[in-house]
């Protein structure tokens, strides 16, 4: 079960036109869609099915805004009805549900629900996206785990000691008490350490920022999860004792995580990860540097979660533990729980 | 639910030759059977499951016409009669259901039902086969999915607009309309063109047979379905204003394009394609590059095909429409349930 | 349903620590192991789950004998209690079931029911193993069917007639009788064949022991199967007249066949393989044939099983057949239902 009645990050514009003339078949929520640009060169989404024979409509072609079905020819329009077909009366052909799409920062929407519920002014903002004074790159996982698995990864950041050992872990992380808050919808949870040296990963960074990657510094990582399951993880290092989160650019290196997290099914879904930045934004191999290592961190985060994912199939009515640690994730669940018993009971979204 | 007391074919003899002292184990309308030649070199069918341990006989080997099971040694002979085991008195051992086989046409043709009431005088018939004056080749496919989804698909040709761009495929196939008609007990779709330019496939074919590839022609389909799910689709093109079909054979290119369709499951089927036909009969570097342009042809198919299945499958209750021109398909899905209904009730063949 | 109050082989001590730091996950009796080394150093087995978020423990490292969770750092001991956790009390966490285990012969034991009845003086005693007068190599297999299939297949060696014809099988295996006893608990099986030709296995053995691989010989095999699943084999050939089984080992080739037969699930096993042998034990070249040749053939017997369990899947309601030949397997299967039975009942080993 998911909230249906909100906006979920479905590809990236990039994918999208790559593909050419091809449409881009793709579940989100247990929704098979289909993704295509319409007459005005919009992107727009209706159910991968056509409503002659069956046939994926994704294994189509779109022509002049028109998704003609590599079967038969059926055409269909952008919002769900069949606009023509060789040899035959349309007009009482049945619709496809259509869904609401928006495009904002190089990303496709979607809004899996009640298409007349949709509204543009609910996308999520951020300041990062087109902007200047930040450079911004990031890719695609699909990952066979249930979308919260991966809201728990996230907004608990100890594992980074144990998973990502090597370029982001540190014992400090552990060692560090984490607060979490709820602000305005939003669950916070933070954690500032002080007077450390840099992982691995971080020294790099200084590197690139002309700092020394061998000075002591203060760290943070501040997430923050808006629902349905956006997480942005303000995260940097700052020469020790210039205010750390708040000290002056030019002593620190400094980034915001970005996921947003798209179920597939009950036990998969899209991760479309990212790192946004303030500092060298012009710098284009520091930003496919960043690129890559974030690549390969977050692939360790999802064989742990895959086999995370079975193993609790295989024990489905064994309790888990909510340790204070935890606390991001229960709380992010929480929300996410709240919503959907509200979209139950009067189909309008939060 | 398969009609069972009928004729399917279930595989060619050259497919059982090649595998020396080797069974062919084959399921056909979830059936699981295996074939070996008898004594007397026929061929011949009983279940594919040993009576002693439930190994696969098709594991064995054929020696002086008794399958010798690959685990103890068991011999099954012709009848599904167990006939000897080292050591053993085999006369109370429970026998294997023996299939009715007939080889005809260098096909090895099973009666998956009753074996009493299997006759060979209800095998088909065609000119084309073992006839000097014709020239044929074609080959197997396995197919994941409902072998009606095929029938369907050789019932109505206007996808070859769209599947077959590049080879079969022109717009004047879905302009035309089509006329479906029943003949004794055989639904016959047909569709005739007239005055137009050959498509790319059809244009070799000119040349192979010294005609004008560039010349206007008529082209025609006639679509012949028989039960259970036999289709043989009269095809060709001849110099335009000669009489299409009926030209002389001078002037035309003309096949015959056989379809044996053999349920391997409910979403599963064996598929034995073809191409007979008329003109340069000896030419057999001709027969190959039309075998391998069919092959090749039907694979595209056979792609669409699947994820048509996939996709039925996963939108179980959508009800699909029946067009005009899918008229071919609903009356030959039509007569396979008659047939089903009438054997479900009588237990008789049709 | 398995006999859980029992010893099985679970690994050898060469693959645990052939893994360094590495714990080894594996599933013995539908129970998701894993097995670590503890801080002395003997081997110990816990749930593969961890009881913070449920990650696979199997993902963890070993650390100064504690198993530390590879996703957030949990620390389980040997007995099951989470010993630690960074920043976290952990005293009211829910313990995993321990599994008792012992180590012996170079294998690592598990008992996979109830820890408290486990008794290491139920361990099964080789004289073959930890003896300099012998020589042992082996392997280990994955086999995709119910355990006691395999029980089936090393009870009655007729099959080695047809399944292992190139190496150890030949005619006369099913021509001679077998006997089949029940001696304290354990299920016999002989067959004892004279004035034979030797098969190619059985010459290579004789070459290598220095007798004439042409000579006649007798030949033996004694099956012993012990429960839960354990089965030795007598194997070898004595120069033909001189007591057979009971000949002076100047005239003969003879070795044990060891079989640790471990279930998985309902449908797989873990078959631990092996070969003891008296003669010419310093002769490591010999030692790395015969491994070599004994795999080549367990991997026969392995695509039949699984083929088999394939088979009588697909059959579900298809009775087996019970021949003379099958009496050890029957018998040992008898022997099962009963402990099973009486474990069912009391919960009390046998």
């Amino acid at each position: 079960m998911f909230i249906k009645n909100t906006w979920y990050v479905a590809c990236t514009e990039a994918e999208l036109d790559g593909l050419g003339a091809q449409p881009l078949g793709r579940t989100i929520c247990n929704e098979k869609m289909v993704f295509f640009k319409g007459p005005d060169g919009r992107a727009v989404a209706v159910e991968d099915f056509c409503p002659h024979r069956g046939a994926p409509l994704s294994l189509g072609k779109v022509c002049e805004g028109k998704l003609v079905c590599g079967y038969h020819g059926l055409e269909m329009g952008c919002e769900g009805k069949v606009v023509h077909m060789p040899g035959q009366r349309v007009r009482g052909f049945p619709a496809n549900k259509a869904y609401a799409v928006a495009q904002r920062y190089g990303f496709v929407w979607v809004w899996p629900g009640d298409q007349a519920q949709a509204d543009v002014a609910k996308l999520p903002t951020f300041e990062f996206f087109d902007n200047p004074d930040w450079a911004y790159s990031g890719g695609l996982y699909h990952v066979q785990a249930d979308y919260r698995l991966m809201i728990d990864n996230l907004m608990d950041l100890t594992h980074e000691t144990y998973v990502h050992a090597s370029s982001i872990g540190q014992p400090e992380i552990d060692e560090t008490p984490c607060k979490t808050t709820l602000e305005n919808g939003q669950v916070v949870l933070q954690r500032h350490m002080s007077g450390i040296q840099a992982p691995p990963f971080w020294q790099m960074a200084m590197s690139a920022n002309g700092l020394d990657p061998q000075a002591k510094v203060d760290r943070w990582q501040i997430c923050r999860f808006t629902p349905p399951s956006h997480i942005m993880i303000d995260v940097g290092v700052a020469l020790a004792g210039h205010g750390g989160f708040h000290a002056p650019p030019e002593v620190k290196a400094y980034s915001v995580v970005v996921d947003f997290i798209t179920p597939e099914t009950e036990t998969s879904h899209w991760y479309h990860w990212g790192m946004a930045r303030q500092f060298k934004p012009q710098d284009e191999a520091l930003t496919a540097r960043i690129r890559e290592g974030q690549g390969k961190i977050f692939s360790e985060d999802m064989q742990m979660l895959q086999l995370q994912q079975a193993n609790i199939l295989r024990w489905p009515d064994r309790p888990l533990l909510m340790l204070n640690i935890d606390s991001g994730g229960v709380q992010s669940r929480r929300i996410i729980e709240q919503l959907l018993a509200q979209e139950q009971t009067t189909g309008v979204p939060a």
